[in-house]
Parts: structure tokens; C-alpha cells; sequence
């Protein structure tokens, strides 16, 4: 350990174990300075990384305080009366709205779905293409038709090996992204008027691509921390006719909850049991905050029924149009849907990510960006038990981008939304994440962007917000 | 014009006017130079234009000769019997076999659906993408969401307007390739059930879409030169639900027919006038042989119900996925479609094709382009002339690259698409253009190959295969 990290470590535990409390005043720089015979910029560096971690605070001219941890303060969210019915879904005109506010740079975008695109190492994959440009054949159009270029399967396949999923490149099936392969499987495995399972709340396009498809929605019970309900889904595997679930097991979209490894292998024996294949969205596994990369629910599948969708759009290239679908039984008819749907993925787009994976350095900016979202997640926990009204509860999610904020009940989601737009801030009401209209009273933010002064004084407005609302619902009903 | 413009012009009068016929050996280049008083290379450039034409022909040791016209001996296919219920549509296995086919270097691809990416100027096109990337901001991934950026939607619409379509570059969504535009299409107009009309015969990943999205196909017979039989559509639109119509009006596949302007702009009176929506895939209509591009049938929409799709992919910069559709009244509901369907089309091929038509040289490079495949048209005509039985029946297309050929009645396509991929030779088989498996004595051949002796071979090869088939089908019956 070098001399910075065992200080960390020290202060660290002086923190978690009540020697030094909330609110209390930390060692002045010089004062460790001279106790711990380290240099001043070492006592920086640590406090710099206590910072992110959210244990420390800063305050202007005083010096480093101990915060509040946010777990002490903001409770978990409830889990929301689930709708136990299927339903036709209705296109959400918000989701529209808000995708189109994402692409205003005036907007500060923390209802947006994408984190922050300076996060990503686009100078370098730019470099990658243009090396792979200069080796570049002609004939490489016909090899990066469906199901995709080899090179780029292999690779995909050998980084399945390193979370214990033996799968072949020849299983793999290049996309147009992660949102293309969901379709593709869906289609696959379903006909018109069929019953799919998802987790309530769930991310509206999902939610819209059933409804494209002219299928019905069954909402299952998701616990914010723990994931999917399984005793719900069991309940609901007898009592309607479910021929697809559509999950994400790993930081789940908006909730983030993380589905212990017993709960995925349960899930899948449970489905495996019913013959009910598993679309397995699994784009926010490489954000993970803590040791391991979380496991698939794939990898506990031993007859084929999980179709494991995932792509490059979260974690390397945004923006390229990447992804792919290990659709185990169904690897042919997955083939060919997606020959159907559009013929292949970007050629330029799979090169550049290829000759990105050869060169090495993925593993690098991976860390750099968890441990950048792992930060502004702290910062984001901090602003709200710093701003936002004391009843509201908030997640505290192990991996992604983003917050799932249950507001006092009184408060509605869509006037925090209209009232933050007009104020050049977005949010995403729960309504967007519900087939039925439910959440109403839940937000989700997302914490993909860095923390600037300016995140900072919108999670201020955000509060304020909620805040008057809370009081004007509170003297309206007295 | 230039001295060997002026003797083209003049050699190719004296063989229309019959003063030099089929078989009639031409001057010598010695005679012509003589009493021309040009250079020997004048006159050879000048020939080799004549014989790109199919004027004439060079024969080894032996001089240049009149060439037979392929239009005298080779006979216009016939339109086969139609279908004129609607029918669910089965998937063809072959179309699968087919395409993975094209991806083996070692088969002769006649039966591909795409020309030799030899044609494409790649280099131009990685170097207009390394620019590109020099100027990339990170901003730019969420420019490029869907509708898609719109720098590349405004050099769109400027084309359009030389082809005679005022289209606003607010009107046009960018697609993963012109294939992801017809599927959203289908999907924005039909609801599973209903009735979709495409010409007979027409190519198969359409077939398949529309099974994909359970639909019912209705096939309307198709002329391999003028079209679409305007007639029967009406008398079909006024016995059945049609829901859409997806045609292609600009060289069809597989027929390469072109609907002369009047019967496009009737035929979107007739669709207008029974509110029918008209999805026109027009990817071939700029690699036309004659004078000018021909105009797509959305330049006589008045009312929007024309939604027309169109891509780079034939044109420029195949395996890069970027099409686009201009989806008219339905622009609102197209651009909701892309977004859940796949997000948006890969960034670095969009800003690569921006960069290269804002550089210039798109013209030069389609002139080389249509040359090229004009010629490859006329070098198969010519090898079907020598090579295939004479009851043997070809279209002569004006644009695209693909012959549609009928068979002497008593050869089946499917022995021969067999045979000739035991010889390493694909084609494409009548049945596969058909919801019915009908067309079952027609080939679809590609000539988007530049032609070698290997091309030339496959075709003296693939005409012996039928010659047999033929002669016994022929002792068989006797």
C-alpha cells in the first residue's frame, strides 16, 4: 500500500467505526502533515478520495467535515403497488420529449438516459478506426453481415469466459446496439397478443417495443435493492399464459437494484422449469462500483433459454451502434431476424471496435469510468440529502447511472417535471417506467454526468421544487 | 466532342442503320486510322466504348465484329401467374443459404444480392472519416440520435431537390440502412393482420418483413419492363383490405423494371384517391444507364402518403447502415419507430458520409459507377446470348444489377440453383421472389460483378446446367 492509500484506509475506518462523526471537524491538513510525516499533497490525495467516496465534505475556508452518510439519512424506496394484470401498453408521448431534450445542450439532462459522452474514450477508438481503416478491404462488407464479424465474436466471447459464461463466438450475433437485439429477440419468441413479463418499473422503451409489437405487458414486483420478486413471478407463471420475461438482473433500469447470484440462478431454474425463455438485458454489468463484475443470469443456464443482450453503447461507444444477443437456443432464428431487421451492423463501427479491443486499454478506461460514476453517484446522494425535502427516499445502487427517488406521496412526478423543465432542468417521472401510468410519485435521475456547479444549483432547484409542492399539497388538504 | 466521340458516334449510326449488321466484321484499326486521319489509340478507345455498349464484340486473333443485340434474339421474360389472394408468407430457408453463400470468396456470387464492394471508393471514404474524427466532439453521439444529425438530413434533401422533390431535411429520419426504414414503415402503417400489397414477384427480405410482422402479402403482377400493372392493383385494392403498398417503381428487384413517369404519378393518384400509404423503396434509383436519374414516385405525392426509403448502401458505402426514409404525413410517427427499433444509425459512418459529400466527388464516383455496371450489364447479356439455351428469355434493365432470366418452362430453378452450387456457382431461383413459391422457371442473376473470366466461365457453366435440365426434361417427357 503506498503512503496515501494506508491514510485513506486509517481514516477511513476511524469514520466508519464513530471515532469521528458526522459533522465533525477532520484533522487539519497541516496537523496530519506533521502526525503522519507525509507530504501535504499526500493528505490531499486522500482527502481528495474520501471526498468521492462521500465520507468527507469540503466546506469553503473552513476546512474537511465528515458528511452525513446518505444511507443514515434516506431510506430505501417502498416498493410501489404492482399492476398483477397484463395490459395493451400506450406509447408514452414524455419518453419523446424528454429523448429530444437530451439533445439540448441548454438542458441539464438528469432525466436524460445516456450518461455523459465526454466520459468515453472516443480519441482513442477514432484512432483504432483509422488504423483498422488502413488495413481495411473491400470484401470486409460481406464478412461484417449478420451475424457480424468473426474477430469481433471472438472477442466478445473470450470477455464472457472471464464472468464464467462458456459461450462460443459462433452463438453470438452482432446488433444494431442492445435496444435492436431486445426486438429481435422478442419477435423471436413471441407472436402478436402474447404475454411478456418485465420488472415494474421498467425503462420506456422496452415498455414501447412490446407495444410495437402488438404484445401485452405483465408487471412483476421489484425491490429497489434485491431485484426481481421471484415469488411474484412464480404467481404469475401459473396464473397467465407468460411466453417471453424481459429482465435485467444487473442494475436494473431505473430502479438499479442488483439480483443476488442465488436469486439469478433460482430465476433461471424457475424459468427454465416453465420452458420460458429470458431476454436478458445486460447493458449496466461492466458499471459495477464494488469488486466484481456481477454475473449473468446466462451464466446459470444450462438448457439454452437465456438470450443475454448486451452491447458497447454503455461502457466503450456511444453512439456506434454496436451490441450483440447470445440467444443460446434460438442462436439461428436470432440470425436471421436480425438479416431481416437491417442486414448488419456499421462496418466501420464493429472495425474500430475491434482493433480497440486488440490494442488493449479497455480494461483501463473501464475502471476510470466506473470509478467517475461511483463519485458523481456520492455527489448526487450528498446534493439530495443536502436539498431535497427530508421525507424523500432515494437508492443507492451498486452500479449504472442512475437514482430512483420515491418523492413524499402528495408530490406529483409530472408537475416536478413540467415545473424543472421550464427551469432548463430534465427528470424522468415514474410514470414513463410504468405500462399503467403508476409511479406517480417516483423520479428517476441520472447521476452520468460530471458534477458541475451547475448539476449542483439544478439539484438545488430540483428541492426546491419538490419541496413547494410537498407544502402546497400539505396546506391544500388542511 | 472529341475526335473519338465523334467516330462512337459515328460507327454506333452505321450499325442502327443496318449499314454494318451482326456479324459483320468492323474496319481495321489500321483502315480507320488512315482514313480518319486519327491516332491507332483513338480508335481503340472508340472501340472499346463500342463493345462496353454490346455494339460489338473483340475476337481473339481475329479483329472487332457487329455483335448480335441481345434485344433481337433474347426475348422479354413473361409476366408469370400471378397470385391474387393474400396469403400469410412462409420464410424461405434459401434466402438464408443465399447470403451466407455470399460470404464464401470462393463461389461465384451471380445469385448475390449485392454488387462487388470492388465498385465502392472506400478510401475516399475512411479518409473523409479520419477528417471527420479530428473534428469530433464527444456532443456529437447525441446529435446523432434519431431523427439523425442533421447536417447529413440537410445534404439529403438537396439531392432530393434535384430530382425534382421538395423535401424538407425536417421530414426525413435517418435509418440503419433502407431495410430498418421499410420494417419501420410496415410497422407505422399496418397492425398484424392486415394486408400489404408488393409487386410479383418481388424480393425476398421484403417477404419475409412482412411475415415477421404477421402480415398477409398480396402480390400484383409486375411487368419486367414498364412496371407495376396498374390495373390489377385497382381491381385488388377494391376486393381487398390493403393496408399498404411497399413497391419499388426505380429498376425493381428482381425484375430491374422502371415505371415510366405517367404510370408513377397515376399510380400515386390511384393510392391517394383510396388513402392507402405508398412505401417506396427506391435503393436503385441512382444506378440508372440512360440520361438522367428517373424520378421516384414521392415527386408527385401531394398529400404525404408516400414514405420513401433510400439508402447509401448501393450507391456509396456498403456495410456502413446508413439509409434514410423522407415517411411524409407519417414523419412524427417514423422518427418515435427508429428510436425504439434501434436508437439511431452509427455515428462514425454518418459523419463519414457528411465529410464525403461536403468534399465533393459523390458525382464522379456514381458516373464511374453506372459505366461500370452498364458495362457488367451488357458483357452478361452477351455471355446469356452464347452460352444459354436459346428458349432462354432476358431482361435488358435500364439501372441496378440484376438480370431476371426465364427458363425453358420444363427447367426448374431450384435443380438448378442446386447444381450450380455444387460447381461453386450461386443463383438466385424464381421461388424465392414469390409469398407462394411460385416463378418456379426464373433465375435471378447479379451482374454488379466486374467481369473476369472466372464470371464468364460460371456463365458458360450455368448455361450447360440448363441446356441439360432442358434436354432431359425434354427425353423425359417423350
Amino acid at each position: 500500500m503506498t503512503l496515501y492509500e494506508q491514510l485513506v484506509d486509517d481514516l477511513e475506518n476511524l469514520i466508519r467505526t464513530g471515532v469521528l462523526r458526522p459533522g465533525d471537524r477532520m484533522p487539519s491538513v497541516r496537523n496530519l502533515t506533521r502526525s503522519r510525516s507525509v507530504s501535504p499533497g499526500t493528505v490531499l490525495k486522500a482527502y481528495g478520495i474520501l471526498e468521492d467516496r462521500g465520507l468527507i465534505e469540503a466546506r469553503p475556508r473552513s476546512g474537511y467535515y465528515v458528511a452525513r452518510p446518505a444511507s443514515a439519512t434516506l431510506l430505501e424506496p417502498q416498493v410501489d403497488a404492482p399492476y398483477d394484470r397484463s395490459a395493451p401498453v400506450r406509447v408514452n408521448e414524455l419518453v419523446f420529449d424528454l429523448l429530444t431534450s437530451a439533445m439540448d445542450r441548454e438542458v441539464v439532462p438528469l432525466g436524460s438516459a445516456f450518461p455523459s459522452p465526454d466520459l468515453y474514450p472516443f480519441k482513442r477508438l477514432f484512432s483504432a478506426l483509422a488504423a483498422a481503416a488502413r488495413q481495411f478491404e473491400p470484401w470486409h462488407t460481406m464478412v461484417g453481415l449478420a451475424p457480424g464479424n468473426y474477430e469481433l465474436r471472438r472477442l466478445i466471447a473470450r470477455r464472457y469466459l472471464e464472468v464464467g459464461c462458456a459461450i462460443g463466438a459462433e452463438e453470438i450475433v452482432i446488433t444494431s446496439g442492445a435496444m435492436e437485439a431486445l426486438n429481435i429477440c422478442l419477435q423471436a419468441v413471441t407472436r402478436p397478443g402474447d404475454v411478456v413479463a418485465v420488472e415494474s418499473p421498467t425503462f420506456s422503451p422496452v415498455l414501447q417495443a412490446i407495444e410495437v409489437a402488438g404484445l401485452r405487458v405483465l408487471g412483476i414486483p421489484t425491490d429497489p435493492v434485491q431485484g426481481l420478486d421471484l415469488q411474484a413471478l412464480e404467481q404469475a407463471l401459473v396464473r397467465h399464459p407468460v411466453k417471453a420475461c424481459l429482465f435485467m438482473p444487473n442494475f436494473q433500469n431505473p430502479l438499479g437494484s442488483l439480483m443476488p447470484d442465488e436469486a439469478k440462478q433460482a430465476l433461471v431454474e424457475l424459468l427454465t422449469r416453465h420452458q420460458v425463455p429470458l431476454i436478458e438485458d445486460d447493458v449496466y454489468a461492466e458499471l459495477y462500483f464494488d469488486e466484481d463484475r456481477p454475473k449473468p443470469a446466462k451464466a446459470f443456464d444450462t438448457e439454452g433459454i437465456v438470450m443475454h443482450c448486451s452491447s458497447f453503447t454503455k461502457s466503450l461507444a456511444p453512439g456506434f451502434r454496436v451490441g450483440w444477443v447470445a440467444p443460446g437456443r434460438h442462436a439461428e432464428e436470432i440470425r436471421r431476424r436480425k438479416l431481416i431487421n437491417s442486414l448488419s451492423a456499421s462496418i466501420p463501427a464493429q472495425l474500430a471496435i475491434i482493433e480497440y479491443l486488440e490494442r488493449g486499454g479497455y480494461e483501463r478506461h473501464l475502471r476510470r469510468l466506473r470509478q467517475a460514476l461511483k463519485t458523481q453517484r456520492n455527489r448526487m446522494l450528498r446534493a439530495i440529502d443536502r436539498y431535497f425535502p427530508a421525507q424523500c427516499r432515494v437508492t443507492r445502487p451498486a452500479g449504472g447511472y442512475f437514482l430512483w427517488i420515491e418523492l413524499p406521496i402528495e408530490v406529483d412526478a409530472l408537475t416536478v417535471h413540467r415545473e424543472a423543465m421550464a427551469q432548463g432542468i430534465s427528470v424522468s417521472p415514474g410514470p414513463m417506467f410504468s405500462a399503467q401510468g403508476g409511479f406517480r410519485h417516483y423520479l428517476r435521475l441520472n447521476f452520468g454526468q460530471p458534477w458541475t456547479d451547475e448539476v449542483d444549483a439544478a439539484m438545488q432547484t430540483l428541492g426546491a421544487i419538490i419541496a413547494r409542492l410537498a407544502l402546497d399539497a400539505d396546506s391544500a388538504t388542511r
